[in-house]
């Protein structure tokens, strides 16, 4: 099994020729030149922001779907439904990012004109970190909302069972000098990479973030893997678990049930070929400076300056943060330094890129001494 | 203090004669009557679905609220902004169940031609249950979200200091079948009213729900009620606590930074006569039969069979329950049994009744030997 985590001693790449070679790899699979840029830039944009779990890492994954037609390499999304405000997609089973961000910005399109409009996909395949489309919103002076469901890690208050995906939420705003506010969250209490690093690692999960296959709540990860599931955001019912299974139920509600597509058990799992997952998604855009009041960013400047200045819990490793912040920091370093791989990762990477004659990208020079400052990154939302 | 939490040992009161004296009470307020109607009915929808601190309980504050004038009680909410799709309102300072209702009405309408729309609301008071306006919008079929920010009560993760609101999101959505799929929560970890039920009681909160003025962890009520803070949903910076405030600044950015009314600790405290609190509240309803895909209620049907049926840890007290369900079942008890009141309570409406000229309706009469029953509601969200 390959790292969710961040990695400990690996070698970096530079962003740019990752691109590059994440986009022509796609390309090789039989995919139109600007459908493979957008899956490109959207797994790139996940390791640069600490996500590994999304990023490129997963590129021999979705390599195995597009080779066995799993994912439609040369589908466009189109329109088969819905209203002006709120539109409905067939996204074909082609890619997600591409399908994404055609949907995003159609929205985004429609909500500089309505004030707010959404476009619902069905037929969705994975499409990656959910903030990234969200963020692509807030780069527009807009807030975003973006949700999908995914396939059953989590089970709901009470039941031992996978019954609901880890089913994210991600919100991005401007937010003036302070960048932009991107709250991207799994609606489980940790993520299944989480798990999976600690399982790596020879480390327990906290108490109360997942169960056994009985049921009972356990801190081994194997356990949780083999045939456990994760716990919905809060935890147990005791500290309001019910909470993060109805948020996960949500999103459901607001993307399989109602687009159309699969829901709760019928999702197919993003790492089989069994067939296409046939998620539902919701994108959503508001313009601010449509909704009736100017100065959204300045009060969003305001908001963020009360909260970065609060004062700390003794206990506190550092400052309060805005959400999006720690991955805002990471992304510039990032850029600057390389996105770092461990070396079982890379090696996947340059098998895939022998078997599909694209030689993957060669690793930075230098020892990378500044690398070790882009790992300390508490408040990053893992994702799904 | 009164009460918060659900009655050991009360009175009954007919729910219907509860409503109209509510209605009565409110109009001796110089309210108009059809105002005071929609006051009435969210608050008494309150008591109906145990979520007693948001309900009749809170009579004798509104009462000093308006007598103060910091609500207005003759003022309508009117368009000031906004697009057809998403409007924005002055609220006027009004009562705010009735601005809320006139909201989400105008939202749900436009929504039945648009597929999807939303009213904004600055200038708001508080509105009692957030559900109230979600469930409006599930009874014609469509699904309902609403949001509001509330006065500081919450440490945003790392800090000490109240910063933010209990921030309520309620959604709501037909399921057929299984009624209504309901989820009204705050996004704390716990409820204030929860923390001032276990210090009526001598008991403690769990660990990692609140803190005290030092920011360390308590399970002491008095330490948080006096000059401490709730945690936001999620608990501590180790069980993802991040994520509830993420959802609780979210829900500012959506209502008070959106709609330029107040946010953060702007926000004027509910029970003080200092000055209006200056809300932002949003209301958005969607129509799934103009969303793309016909049958949402059968999806929402296999969804709920499903969870409800699904396999229970060993520890679990009950079946899994669709939220929402256990708050419909006391209703429809205490449609027919009555809402209980503990004493004190019903102390201070019974004076409000003699200050205004309008009794306290008579209790039920009989021991209500099936009261006992309706104060089982494990996953009830006791909101705000």
């Amino acid at each position: 099994m390959s790292s969710f985590g961040e990695p400990i001693d690996g070698i970096r790449v530079d962003a740019n020729a990752l691109l590059g070679w994440t986009a022509d790899i796609i390309r090789r699979l039989r995919t139109p030149d600007d459908v493979a840029q957008d899956v490109a830039e959207v797994l790139v944009a996940a390791d640069l922001r600490g996500i590994a779990s999304h990023g490129t890492f997963r590129l021999p994954v979705y390599a195995s779907l597009a080779e066995a037609g799993v994912i439609a390499t040369t589908a466009r999304p189109s329109r088969d439904g819905g209203t002006p405000v709120l539109s409905r997609w067939d996204a074909a089973d082609g890619w997600g990012p591409h399908a994404g961000r055609v949907l995003m910005d159609d929205a985004i399109e429609r909500a500089l004109d309505l004030g707010l409009a959404a476009s619902l996909a069905r037929r969705a395949s994975h499409f990656g970190i959910a903030g990234w489309y969200s963020i692509r919103a807030a780069s527009r002076g807009l807030i975003g909302m973006t949700m999908t469901n995914a396939s059953p890690l989590v089970a709901p208050t009470r039941s031992r069972k996978r019954l609901l995906g880890t089913n994210p939420i991600a919100v991005a705003a401007p937010a003036g000098r302070f960048g932009t506010f991107v709250l991207d969250m799994a609606t489980s209490a940790v993520t299944w990479g989480r798990v999976l690093v600690a399982d790596r690692r020879g480390q327990e999960v906290e108490p109360g973030v997942a169960i056994d296959e009985e049921g009972w709540s356990s801190t081994v990860p194997s356990r949780v893997l083999t045939s456990g599931a994760l716990l919905p955001l809060g935890g147990t019912e005791a500290t309001a678990g019910y909470k993060g299974y109805g948020l996960a139920m949500l999103v459901d509600v607001l993307t399989g049930v109602l687009a159309g597509a699969n829901f709760g058990t019928r999702v197919v799992p993003f790492s089989t070929t069994a067939g296409p997952s046939n998620l539902g998604q919701l994108f959503l855009a508001i313009d601010p400076a449509l909704a009736g009041d100017d100065g959204f960013e300045t009060r969003m400047e305001a908001l963020c300056e009360e909260l970065v200045n609060a004062p700390l819990a003794p206990d506190a490793p550092g400052p309060v943060l805005i959400p999006g912040q720690p991955e805002a920091q990471l992304e510039a370093e990032r850029r600057r330094d390389g996105i770092p791989f461990e070396p079982t990762d890379v090696e996947a990477l340059v098998r895939l890129g022998e078997r599909l004659r694209a030689p993957f990208p060669e690793p930075m020079p230098g020892p990378g001494s500044s690398a070790a400052t882009g790992s300390t990154q508490p408040l990053a939302q893992e994702a799904r």
